[in-house]
């Protein structure tokens, strides 16, 4: 081995012994491990001592959350391998499970045995079961089944972007293509995320409607409409509803194609293009802006509401669904959490707090906001009215 | 938009109404979606009557598994810009963690909050401060400082195969590379683990103190030593024990200067190559095999406890380091876990079992297994002996 080599290995400086102040790590300062060990244990008895809660040092939280990753592709892993499914029809043993998945039985063992530590699954003897929850989202026959949302949640621009995490933060801003016109990941957003939002498409139908009952043919706007399933949510409960879906063109293909399958197909209209550019008309009795405020800066969102102001109808109501921490920001914790998703993925994009969404409604004319929290689920309603 | 463009985004059947069964997630089965929920409500309701636990479907476990990645990378940002290290030193509002981190306010801010979340830090008003398991451990400045030991948990060659591993069970086995002859991987696993290793260095040291403390000069080899904690820790309680360690040469440097920064170098010696074939004489009262068996197949593992055996002297002890699942292979959580991280990164890897360990044993001539469990630590001991 060169000393080029064992440069590059960063030992040289010590196996010379030219080193001085023994850096963090090095064998001088792991020399002190025992010793940092007994201090934290002698703490550990002064605390017993005075009956308050114990701690022994440990770096389960450290490895667990190291380990996340592997979790997430396991998952994905058990997903494109259709394990739960294989399950769900009657397969219980590794052998049977492993013959419907057509993989050889080692790795169907030791998939099926993590992704019954990780909850997933149950394992009683040989065999395994899917849990209640799985069965109802994983099972690639249900209509509730969310293995294709991996294909957006485990995008490839978002695995690798968050591998640069800490020069993004250094930079102060992280990419703008999943902003730029027509990025394709969009329509994988649109083909794998419609059964995670349907609990929100119901809740949101479900707020407007006493508003749109009273109207003969009421317009609803759907900004970033994605995969559809919020406006066309309303059309199924207002039977008279028109919707306006905006969002990029290939997206839009999803949008109408899920809101065929759906039924209303001729109440479904589209406005191809930027929601800051597409000229939408005007009129509207509601207008959606669903997880789509996250991405931009407050100015930002206060232009396009504006827009949003613009296109209500007098009294008209626009319907915000965010991920919305509390003020303290790190409450409740998927909401909370969000926000780095945004800092890695956007330029300026955060989850923002009720009182900053009120505060860009209101720079934008819009009044009256009012907080639904769509508990159990992660995400909140930020319901604002323009004024007569 | 081509025929070709909307074949690939896989909705031209349908827009040309050509299909006919209905495909998982296809608009068809979503129309089902409401009916689906709506038969899970009475499903509950058939429960809450008959008083057994109820149950709401909800996609938390599937939302909060798949996010593990963004946890690992969010806590690895955290490390490189010695985030921990900076509230450790007094800084405490994100004006003040930024300026020591030299990175803009908006990201210390979301980050500091995440962490906070994952339990990492602790806010109190606009204060953030550490846990006493991050002060003790992600402190940079600390003798156990583990941030490093991300550099190997994290290494690309682990992350990039795990993102490959429906293929990997497919085919199935893993890549050899983590194998080969000096590959650098161990060179990062050297210098990154050795805090993460201490608690059970130490507790074999301890387990082996009584046979070692009644002999003059007695002789350990450390097969696959790394970063030498182990035979290191066993000189440091045995003032006469030589230790003779073994690994690739490049990671022998590194166990070198731990040795030497731990005041052991002058009974310190080394065996670079494989442990396969270097010969490491005979005559051992100890031999370690430390985190070593899991890479291998049973069958390799026999003969390389053949090896073992033929080192130790009569009635000398051989102590393997492993992560020893229960004979159910779901618990305890982290050893059963560990099988997949094998057969992501190993042709024939697998956490054993005590039972499967204490065979391999067996069929190389070591007796008396018996297992000492390291908990709160997720690794046992298992402890053989060579027969007189």
């Amino acid at each position: 081995m060169s000393g080029k080599e064992l440069d590059r290995v960063g030992v040289m400086a010590r196996v010379k012994g030219t080193d001085r102040a023994p850096s963090p790590g090095s064998p001088k300062s792991q020399s002190n491990l025992r010793r940092h060990y007994d201090r934290s244990k002698m703490h550990e008895e002064d605390r017993m001592a005075s009956t308050t809660p114990s701690h022994q040092p440990t770096p389960t939280l450290f490895f667990d959350t190291v380990q996340g990753y592997q979790r997430a592709y396991a998952l994905k892993a058990a997903v494109d391998l259709d394990l739960f499914t294989a399950i769900a029809g009657g397969s219980a043993t590794v052998a049977e499970i492993a013959r419907v998945c057509k993989a050889p039985e080692r790795g169907i063992r030791i998939l099926a045995d993590y992704m019954t530590v990780a909850g997933f699954l149950v394992k009683s003897g040989e065999l395994y079961s899917l849990t209640p929850d799985t069965a109802f989202f994983l099972d690639s026959r249900s209509p509730a089944y969310m293995g294709r949302a991996l294909n957006f949640l485990l995008h490839p621009v978002q695995t690798e972007q968050i591998q640069q995490l800490a020069g993004t933060i250094r930079k102060g801003e992280g990419p703008s293509h999943t902003l730029a016109p027509d990025d394709p990941v969009w329509v994988d957003f649109a083909k794998g995320m419609a059964p995670m939002m349907f609990p929100a498409a119901q809740a949101i139908a479900g707020a407007l409607k006493p508003a749109l009952a009273g109207k003969l043919a009421p317009k609803i706007l759907d900004i970033a409409a994605g995969h559809g399933i919020f406006g066309i949510s309303i059309a199924q409960q207002c039977p008279n509803a028109q919707i306006y879906a905006l969002d990029w063109a290939p997206v839009l293909q999803i949008a109408q194609q899920n809101a065929a399958g759906m039924g209303v197909a001729d109440r479904y209209h589209l406005l191809p293009g930027s929601a800051f550019a597409v000229e939408t008309g005007s009129g509207y009795d509601a207008v959606l802006l669903t997880n789509f405020l996250h991405h931009f800066d407050p100015a930002t969102n206060v232009t396009l509401l504006k827009k949003v102001h613009a296109a209500l109808a007098p009294r008209g109501q626009a319907v915000i669904l965010e991920f919305v921490p509390n003020d303290d920001r790190v409450s409740p914790p998927v909401a909370a959490m969000f926000s780095l998703t945004m800092l890695s993925n956007t330029p300026h994009g955060d989850a923002y707090t009720f009182a900053e969404l009120s505060d860009m409604c209101r720079k934008a004319g819009l009044e009256s906001p009012h907080l639904v929290s769509l508990d159990p689920g992660p995400e909140s309603l930020v319901i604002v009215r323009r004024p007569v």
